[in-house]
């Protein structure tokens, strides 16, 4: 089913009309006129609505939860990469159903956009995001962060209940052993630039409280590693 | 350390001489005599070796299986995508330590390469894999096969020890359950093409002993599906 995001206050409506890019994606599909879609207000809240006019005037025929949400929040902090990686990274964690996506600097980032080009970047990214929840058929879109320091990094993830970095260099505790401490509802995933995070980075996160694991024996590129570390979590979360 | 590629016989000799691009290689690395260079024969069989002299002579330090490979064979069973998407899952699913990788047609592939291209995008998909393999830190390099045929698929990875088919309509049988029957060795996890597979085809994988599952509530596009389902296959077979 077609799937379009408004803002909460829209949603919240007895009349929901889709206006500007909403409108010219209905005329596109060539809705008809009883046809059923589905509106989000990318926050996990969702309406089955029937289109009523050509004016894309919707009756709203259910309110509900989203559905399609997983039942855990994890977020996956990255160290900025070279080129358009994060926007692959973006788009991918948004399918596999990541809470939000957190970009910063750490060591040796080769990339290290200034200030007026992040503003730019972030809107990119976010529009990504937005894009990927559409077509994946989720109900929230994933926000993206930027935060301007690993610093800072570490202090915002070690507020999850599942602060976990992953290092090439790590070889005894595996994301197994770190995620077999019971129940948990949310979880940090963190991965360096191409050079790897520092020694010195991975003890900083360790004194932070985040536990150190490995993703396996073989080396993953820096836009790998977040995905496979998402894929196994929600996996391990019961989620498919 | 260093990895290079060279054939079976070659790694079988006394003496090994790094030639044509590994030489190239070598040398664009300035390697130093003395200096500990990593030797793979692509099948899982290495020897641990010290330059000799500019030559590119070897000393054979040590010979031994593979360290990094996975203790189970997962092949990825991928009906064609659209434009260069196959090369993208190649690398990655090298990197996640997959046994080989079989691309073949499915009903609803918009994309039907001929004989001829597909002579030269399989040479050229062979070559990513091996450089995939090098650079993770492999010890063999994943064969890329192609199949002229859906049925010869089905066929072929049936013979794995759990053939899985991942469906985007399948609701109630998850990775999870399909996994649970115990010990497995080999694996076969096969997607379908941007559309989708045909209810038609799910039915005739069932027939041939595939058992069918799903990637979770969100519609993964069909690039990022083989991956998660890797993924997460490696890390339920203990390898992270």
């Amino acid at each position: 089913m077609t799937r379009f995001f408004v803002s909460p206050e829209e949603l919240g409506n007895d009349n929901i009309v889709l206006t500007g890019e909403n409108a010219s994606h209905a005329k596109v599909l060539r809705l008809k006129v009883g046809e059923q879609v589905l509106v989000c207000d990318g926050e996990g809240r969702e309406c089955l609505c029937a289109v009523v006019d050509s004016g894309w005037n919707l009756e709203v025929l259910d309110r509900r939860e989203s559905v399609s949400e997983p039942a855990v929040q994890v977020s996956v902090y990255m160290a900025f990469p070279k080129a358009d990686k994060l926007e692959h990274v973006v788009q991918k964690a948004t399918e596999l159903g990541v809470y939000e996506i957190v970009a910063f600097p750490s060591a040796r980032c080769v990339s290290k956009p200034d200030e007026k080009s992040l503003k730019k970047k972030l809107e990119r990214w976010q529009k990504i995001a937005a894009s990927a929840a559409e077509q994946s058929g989720r109900g929230r879109i994933p926000r993206v962060v930027i935060l301007p320091s690993f610093a800072e990094a570490l202090k915002r993830g070690a507020e999850s209940e599942l602060p976990m970095l992953f290092y090439e260099n790590e070889q005894s505790t595996t994301l197994h052993m770190a995620l077999n401490s019971g129940q948990w509802k949310s979880a940090a995933l963190l991965t360096g630039p191409e050079g790897g995070l520092e020694e010195k980075e991975v003890r900083q996160a360790m004194d932070a409280g985040w536990k150190v694991c490995t993703l396996g024996k073989r080396i993953l590129r820096c836009e790998t590693a977040p995905l496979c570390a998402l894929s196994a979590v929600m996996y391990a979360a019961g989620e498919f």
